[in-house]
């Protein structure tokens, strides 16, 4: 039988299970990546597991999360990250070089091999053909240490891309098309496989658009194959010998099938406040638009800032719009501040920020008061802009532009200009913002500022639990509402006792003190719970103060395996129906759970003399960890 | 008798009162300028003598501090500004166009003329001839609306400049020798006027450079002759019919005189903590620096960028360093871009940020624990960095970029590359970022977000004043200890009942809380007590707090002048000796305080039984505005 490329890489990276849907593998990682916000609690960790140098073929820490600086919290992290990354064989991408996943895309992806990367837009280097997952910086720790990493055998889809986008009509709109069709849960357990006659018409850059944001499926990963495009690109990047075909075979078989025809594709935007919100830019109308926001790990390479260039070129910003631009990486900087496209966008009055995430964090740039705010980013969640009622608007980087240029947002081809950027055929090289690893690493002090804490570890599994359920939250609840982000509290990633205080503190300021005087207890979350970034701070603070176990009616994937990783139960209701049979502040048991365990579900009673049933749905490898109280306690069990 | 530049504009502008030293005068304000951070509460204050369109010759409102955006109140904060600015006929540069100071001088400033910013930096303008000086936003506001600026009649210390600086010696050098000389109280009721054969060497941003730090001496202003330089300058600004001649009499007379042979010369820095700490790059010695950064008010002009661009070129900034630029206008960052001295800064390594004032004030890139930062900036306060214990040096951009490279502390004439950059025939002008007042006034909805809260006013004077000595500060306190600045404190600036929190917050965490529980009392102090910015807020929030008068060795003159604006006394010792007859919670009191206004000096005794003079130098129409409660009442008063 055929296989799928899905299938192709796996198997030759399996190190245990079998490649049958839903059951658990073990799978060998080739590369790992890790960004600043993350990267602190994976390399604290890796030190805990006393492996003297990365085991990886490669594994590049990047910083472009916490790069404002507002206090020495950040500049202290980046010195460690440097440091640590030194002394154990991790190259060190500097402030400045950009966004990890463009960089990484452009420097070091390869098809045909893994990546787990501490970001939930690491599937980025799907667009690579790469198998390119996010994880929680304690997976992504292990497999640094040579460990692999385990997740449930995906179902594969396949979305067949027919024709060719119309001039105008972008990546963008493709990912926003599958959005709309498949929604935010639609890739939950799931891998994305492009493939059909329309993907030959897309760049490696315009892939990578579209896995990056396959994040918002819920996916597990999406990939792309690797072909003569994907040959060019590496050769312009001076890596031809990285290069690899990767095709599906011609009889390969999915689980199941999307047809997209890219002829029919319109200008689109995600309507706030989530990315499957999509509607055309026709039908959206003629909205006034304050602020403008171009850049990101979805929409910042190279030809994406050229097309931004080609709309701005001798027009100005309109008056009441403030238009900010934020390169991918060092080196599209570079190439739009040598060819002019930088001094055209300056010229018709970008505010132009360092290569970083920056506003698509909420690091900066957060809009006034109600504001509407076109985004070329990736997630337009309540509040992540860093405004609580702003209303963000994600889009491709010609409608943003487009936008910027009329005060309202605007359909790009209603704007007369030429569209056409050809891609490079040799981009500019130059990796000295990218340190090597220490040759001496002996002689690497790692440097610790006072706002590096040590790692808290949880404790194993009591006999029984008991506790208050201290939060009832609806469907979709995402890590930002869990442990939220933005330019206040991503300094605190390294202090775990300093941003356990903010614990759903958008959704319920009381939350971390209620927790800490109920010595912890259990959340309550309907379907979706967890959706959104890869943080395992919104498993690691809820920890902290004490949660054992969050009850709900689905988990996405990677807060899911965060929170076994931290020793917190994730179980699901075996009859939805049974949420209502819960309030906030319900005292919670369940009781003989190591023996309950054995069991696909437990029994939960209530202090109102309720009782149901929730299923777990662990592997025999996730109970032991759960039981350990989680994975650094398992692995150092495991090592004795 | 011939006269001097000062006494040439100062004659032309008075209003009230006569050119003698120490006499209080009046003057016609032609030009304004606000930024963001002093620019609300100025046009707030503004608003309330309801005047319908400014009566300056020309009035700007810039937006340069708060661009880091880390909520929503600055970006409300810059839509209120650009909404009050169309209504009463003020320009608005948006963010993104630059530093006020700069923008100012290559596009607004003009020689003979008088300029009254909220910004203690507005002496820049020196540099072109004007007689610009720092104020409060309520003095601002009041010579928006019309009114005269009333100051001391400094004296006025002529500085003769020799000779020719050195290749890699620069303008920041100069500077920084006057500051040693003079020290930071050494130009308090003075202004500085530069003369002899070196100023034609010295272009009009080099001048701007001095005229700039100038505000570190404690001087009203600084100024500089208007010449063929000057007239070079405007010509490549478009603006030659700007341009008049300026020069001293030849038999002109000065309070003072300086001679500094710039032959003489070599790269300097000042030492953690103070401007005038300075020593030759050479006495420092190469120590090991962890940040550099280069921009600010003080040198971000194009030809200093360009000096930068050409010891970066080709060259690669050191691995444990962190290079961050940030150019000082759009004007400078269009032309960096379209010459390629852009692309060389990013190729080298250095993270450009938006054109804004950025780590100058704290707004971001606070270096790491202890570490030693390089600047191009003009005040190295500790804690301006946003990092307590950083160290930080004061440079010019040239000693700046040879220790990025190198790592070290280094003399940039330890490297060879060629310094000379020629100042441009033609600057790129593009004034498409300030945006004209609206030609329809009463069509403009002034935007207001739930971060601007109304003006607090005070009382008018009681008939006598009592209350604890609340705290005993040192010398040399500065508007940073008064009111912090910073990433976190700034975007307050709008909101005084929030602001006023941070209080001395860095001196003493219980001082806001202290103050309320007692409801006001007194601040004693020591020498050249405010020295440092303009902020009003030093003033307005300690009033909002009930401090009622301030008792000290000496003043800062803005700062002094702003106790009066808001209704505090500002009072003196006697005998510098009675300092010492107060401790922190002694409870001071001032009897019949209305009568004692009459003589030069009040008594004060204390609860210890001890009883001391202070003087209050204030001229009749101070004390009216003392007894009224504040500039505003006494405003509305005169009004009535």
């Amino acid at each position: 039988m055929g296989k799928n490329i899905v299938e192709k890489i796996l198997e030759n990276h399996l190190l245990s299970g079998s490649i049958t849907p839903n059951s658990e593998i073990g799978i060998k990682i080739d590369q790992t990546l890790t960004q600043d916000a993350t990267g602190t609690m994976a390399y604290l960790q890796f030190e805990a597991m006393d492996v003297p140098q990365v085991k990886t073929e490669l594994s590049v820490s990047y910083v472009d999360h916490n790069t404002l600086q507002t206090g020495f919290e950040n500049a202290d992290d980046h010195k460690y990250l440097q440091t640590v990354a030194a002394k154990h064989g991790v190259k060190f991408s500097k402030p400045g070089n950009g966004i990890c996943h463009q960089v990484h895309l452009e420097r070091f992806g390869k098809p045909g091999k893994t990546l787990l990367g501490s970001d939930s837009h690491t599937p980025t280097g799907g667009g690579i053909g790469m198998m390119a997952m996010g994880a929680g910086g304690l997976d992504v720790a292990v497999a640094m240490a040579g460990g692999p990493f385990y997740l449930n055998m995906p179902k594969v889809v396949n979305v067949i891309l027919k024709g060719k986008l119309q001039p105008w009509v972008s990546a963008k709109d493709i990912i926003l098309e599958v959005l709309k069709r498949l929604s935010v849960k639609g890739g939950v357990g799931r891998v994305i496989e492009y493939s059909g006659p329309g993907v030959k018409t897309l760049s490696v850059p315009e892939r990578a658009t579209i896995t990056n944001m396959g994040a918002e499926l819920g996916a597990t990963t999406s990939i792309f194959p690797s072909d003569e495009v994907t040959k060019e690109f590496l050769k312009a990047q001076n890596r031809e010998s990285d290069w690899t075909e990767l095709q599906a075979d011609d009889n390969a078989t999915y689980d199941e099938v999307v047809e997209i025809d890219l002829d029919a594709l319109a200008p689109m935007v995600a309507k706030p406040h989530s990315p499957d919100a999509v509607a055309t830019v026709e039908e959206v109308g003629k909205i006034k638009v304050d602020q403008v926001a171009i850049g990101s790990c979805t929409n910042s390479s190279y030809s994406d800032l050229m097309r931004v260039a080609k709309v701005l070129k001798g027009k100005t910003v309109h008056p009441e719009v403030s238009l900010v631009i934020a390169p991918g990486s060092k080196q599209v900087f570079s190439m739009l501040a040598e060819n002019g496209a930088l001094a055209d966008m300056i010229a018709a009055g970008a505010r132009i920020l360092e290569s970083a995430c920056g506003p698509c964090i909420g690091m900066g740039q957060s809009p006034s008061t109600n504001a509407v705010s076109v985004r070329t980013f990736n997630r337009n969640f309540p509040g992540r802009s860093g405004t609580k009622d702003a209303q963000v608007y994600l889009a491709s980087p010609e409608v943003a532009a487009a936008t910027a240029l009329e005060g309202v947002l605007t359909d790009p081809r209603d704007i007369s200009v030429s569209a056409v950027v050809e891609m490079p055929i040799q981009f500019k090289i130059d990796d000295s913002m990218v340190i090597e690893p220490n040759d001496n690493p002996e002689a690497v002090e790692i440097v610790r500022g006072p706002n590096i804490q040590p790692l808290p570890v949880n404790e194993a599994l009591p006999a029984s639990l008991s506790g208050k359920a201290l939060l009832k939250l609806e469907d979709n609840i995402t890590t930002d509402h869990i442990m939220p982000a933005g330019a206040k509290i991503l300094p605190l990633r390294s202090n775990i006792p300093a941003i356990s205080q903010y614990v759903f503190s958008s959704v319920d300021e009381q939350f971390s003190a209620r927790a800490k005087e109920n010595d912890g207890g259990f959340i309550v979350g309907g379907h979706n719970y967890g959706q959104g970034s890869s943080r395992e701070h919104a498993a690691l603070a809820p920890m902290y103060l004490g949660i054992k176990a969050v009850i709900v009616k689905s988990f996405a994937r990677i807060h899911k395996a965060n929170l076994i990783n931290f020793g917190i139960l994730p179980l699901t209701f075996v009859d939805e129906g049974d949420y209502d049979k819960i309030n906030q502040d319900n005292t919670l048991n369940i009781d003989n759970i190591v023996a309950q365990l054995d069991n696909s579900t437990l029994t939960v009673t209530t202090d109102k003399g309720e009782t149901f049933q929730v299923a777990h749905e662990l592997s025999s490898r996730q109970k032991d960890i759960i039981k350990a109280g989680g994975l650094l306690n398992y692995t150092k069990k495991q090592n004795q």
